[in-house]
């Protein structure tokens, strides 16, 4: 049963209840280019009450350090080491949880940003921006060597997915004993500003339907994002909460978690979506600005 | 229960059994560029006996003329209309199944040979070897002038299966109401000479993710490459029998469409895979040349 909040007393003791808070970020704090009305004000109260704030994205072509570029440009103060993207996590699981050894490699299907996250957590790799990977030329098995210290084939969202860079990972997934099938997340689609595209989940389609099996996912709704910042940051899940607009990544995230979560209906969930969904929401509120009323008092 | 074939008597049934013989071609006529021995005799004695005799092949990369061009190669006789690729099937199954109006056209996820059918059938299309959508240079959705006329979007085997081209077709299959999703073929893999790579099926598995729905599968073992040769010959299921060397393609096909089917041991199945197969073929031999047994007598 979902309870819906409306009153300060509600607000206030939201926020007393929880000392570390999730946010997604597109739909949560910004729509797009715009900042959320009260996005700042709510997090530096929460931030002055000694709450520990950590922003959670399935995207997965921007690191840390790029993505923060987006909350200095509107003005939300945030730390390289409170955001963790999809890309992140990724490196962090593979360092922290496969703990791929230093002699090993993983073979990159992704953007830089993915590549910045890898080599951040001190993993070596291969393929991703690649000027060999990135071409249309004809793929030739017969003159492909296969690199044994390929111990993980990493997929993210790749604008310049290829054949050969699907033949190369087809390889070492398959000839490479235990090599390990990861994907930052699984979204099939993401938003453009001009519509749907195919997401990072659609990337690693190809190899999951020649291999198949699935690829483990770290993003949202994957409990392994969360087993990823658990990795970095200690909480207590019992006094920690994700606040995200969509039920089927944040708030399942959250659930599978043992979190409790907090939808704003003011990203991609309707009214009528919550009434029909079987994700039921701990708490739900218009939008993030609503929790200034436990700050007026 | 499989009847395995043995003796003179076995062989000569068989054949008077049957007016029409669909026949797998790698694997069951040949081996990558090694004729099968005794392929050439008991095709010519087909023939000699008045019987039908098709090749059905999920290639979808090589055109009939092209792929007549391997026949010739090797020495078997064979004509462009008894040639069933997949690239064919699904030009037969546009224009004689889904009847696509001729002032509507399709968008091509695939190679020459694919268009090559296309052309024969009077399909317009666009994207394919389009040097346009042959790139790696980002897509510009805001860009992208959406052509209302794109009927079906068409996937094959395509080795230079890219960004531009992915989202162009999610753009058709999800923008242009009651725009067809096809498939050549869902063969996840394809054995080249020197190992599998990814095959058709995971070339089409990006937009099935980002659509959430499969394409209609033309090729083996789908009913649809039966009923595109039906559109084209007419032969009685019942005294008809598929030859091939794969369980969940050949005699699947064959099965499906109610035909009887002849398993040869000389391709992938071992008799190993046939015991531990719930796909029962209704006859099994070694190779296509024990139908020789039936000529020398």
């Amino acid at each position: 049963m979902t309870k819906r909040l409306s009153s300060v007393h509600d607000y206030e003791n939201l926020i007393d209840k929880y000392d570390t808070w999730l946010f997604d970020c597109d739909g949560v704090l910004w729509h797009g280019d715009r900042l959320m009305d009260g996005t700042v004000d709510v997090l530096r109260f929460l931030r002055a009450k000694n709450k520990r704030v950590l922003f959670v994205t399935n995207n997965a072509t921007k690191s840390r350090v790029s993505y923060k570029g987006k909350f200095d440009q509107l003005g939300i103060e945030a730390h390289a080491d409170e955001i963790y993207g999809s890309a992140y996590a990724t490196a962090v699981y593979l360092s922290s949880v496969l703990k791929i050894p230093e002699d090993k490699k993983v073979y990159v299907i992704g953007m830089k940003g993915l590549e910045e996250e890898l080599q951040s957590e001190g993993i070596s790799y291969l393929g991703g921006t690649d000027p060999a990977d990135n071409t249309l030329e004809p793929f030739a098995l017969k003159d492909f060597v296969l690199d044994t210290n390929v111990a993980a084939v990493v997929c993210g969202l790749d604008l310049k997915i290829n054949y050969t860079k699907l033949s190369k990972a087809f390889q070492y997934l398959t000839r490479n004993p235990g090599c390990a099938f990861i994907a930052t997340n699984s979204d099939s689609t993401f938003p453009d500003a001009h519509g749907l595209l195919p997401g990072a989940g659609s990337i690693s389609a190809p190899l999951s339907c020649a291999l198949n099996r699935d690829p483990i996912s770290v993003g949202k709704p994957a409990r392994t994002m969360l087993d990823c910042i658990r990795a970095k940051v200690h909480f207590d899940p019992a006094s920690t909460i994700m606040v995200g607009d969509r039920l089927n990544t944040d708030i399942e995230f959250g659930k599978v978690g043992g979190l409790s979560t907090l939808l704003v209906l003011s990203g991609i969930t309707t009214e009528t979506d919550l009434v029909e969904s079987s994700t039921v929401p701990d708490f739900v509120t218009q939008s993030i600005g609503d929790l200034r009323a436990a700050i007026s008092k």
